[in-house]
């Protein structure tokens, strides 16, 4: 028995969900409402302490971290296999989801706040948002929203973040040529992790990430888009309105083919 | 046949180093200067772009990122193993890796950057200084040196560094409740990553990590130090003058041993 708690299918959330669907696995879907900060209710952070989706509860079991939900997944369900059977190549496929960890979503993760998130804090009257703040289990979250609630982030730190993010484009277009998938000859973890970055890059650093610059990205892309997987995954529910979703995928990709077509 | 570059044996050189120590495998040391920058070397920067320590070379395949190295290793030699046989366990271990990785060293990094590389950068005249710079790989490896060449951290950066590190004791102290081992019954790789961090812990914030405030975490370092596999990689060649060791697990150990002895 499976079941995931998770928000609409972007950023972690979409990690799971795209290996959910990638491997056909059924599951009880779980909705957390982030836009309402459901995720700090006393309810979930009984389940996950510190108040972050998704986690996956597998027969009582709690599982928190999405790159590690995937790779627990993995381990309990082998078949087909979303690791590569090489060893060397099943190093480079974590060495890609670490990079996409630290390096490059926490990058894409200041825009996110500055962009989005910021518009949601200011909607907020002070009162209710400092009962909301009282809630939040991670000081570094509580921070983060103080910020954006505030003067946001330094021109310098989203300058860096935008740098990031361009060398990040770089890196997945140089793995890209080892084959068509980015540990090498089969679609993995890696892929599934690196969608819930690349799928936003070419909006947003179009210099690095555009067809001009990355096209082994670009094709890579219109690879994923097209899996099944990839499309379940991103049908699923959405309770952020249209004029939020700066980083929903699907958003992203229609862009795309408006400004192309 | 395998080959590890790597410095003295402090953190992520230090993670692979107990590794192989604790597993018993021969390889060949390859030491790596880092206080003469020789990681940033031409002749190894062609064997890692990032200009970082530790790197393994098996059979000619080069891994990077002591962690996944270590994974890769465990997937490799799985005997005897490393990692926990119950897949739950095994997840919180990742958990507890990647909490390490990404949350507690890069804070340990920031105080020791600040306490001893400091006195390095200050040691070497500025054209040379410069020199050294323009050959750092990674753009975030020389902002950190010239940060610390310059004002160095700002004191919020500091405090809130040993607040985090504050915090990553109170966790392990818990996690160890689940066990006489972070992640339960059997040594894994999440000891090993934790012990890089770990045994700085007590005397960088004895508040938090002394034996009062975090009695478990205290046991299972004597347990650490005890294991042949800590001492045998403890004994690796170590070229920092004893004046700028801050961080050796095994001064911090001695150090306490005289002040509770």
């Amino acid at each position: 028995m499976l079941e995931l708690y998770h928000a609409e299918p972007v950023a972690n959330s979409m990690k799971v969900l795209l290996y959910l669907k990638e491997k056909g696995l059924d599951f009880t879907s779980r909705y957390v409402d982030l836009l309402s900060f459901e995720q700090h209710e006393d309810w979930f952070v009984a389940i996950n302490p510190n108040g972050q989706v998704p986690v996956l509860v597998h027969d009582g079991a709690v599982i928190t971290e999405s790159s590690i939900i995937d790779e627990y997944l993995e381990d309990v369900f082998p078949d087909p296999p979303l690791r590569p059977a090489d060893l060397v190549a099943r190093a480079r496929m974590r060495i890609i989801v670490k990079f996409i960890d630290e390096y490059a979503l926490p990058a894409l993760s200041v825009i996110g706040w500055h962009r989005m998130l910021r518009r949601i804090a200011s909607s907020i009257d002070a009162d209710e948002f400092d009962r909301l703040m009282a809630r939040v289990p991670l000081k570094e979250q509580e921070m983060k929203w103080r910020t954006i609630a505030g003067e946001s982030f330094s021109e310098d730190v989203l300058a860096d973040s935008f740098r990031k993010l361009g060398v990040a484009a770089g890196k997945l277009d140089g793995w890209l040529a080892n084959g068509p998938w980015l540990a090498g000859d089969t679609y993995s973890l890696a892929d599934i992790n690196a969608y819930t970055l690349a799928a936003s890059l070419p909006g947003l650093v179009p210099a690095e990430a555009g067809r001009d610059a990355a096209p082994r990205l670009a094709e890579w892309l219109e690879r994923m888009d097209a899996r099944p997987g990839v499309k379940a995954a991103l049908a699923m529910p959405n309770k952020v309105p249209e004029s939020l979703r700066t980083f929903s995928p699907s958003m992203q990709r229609a862009r795309q083919s408006e400004a192309t077509g």
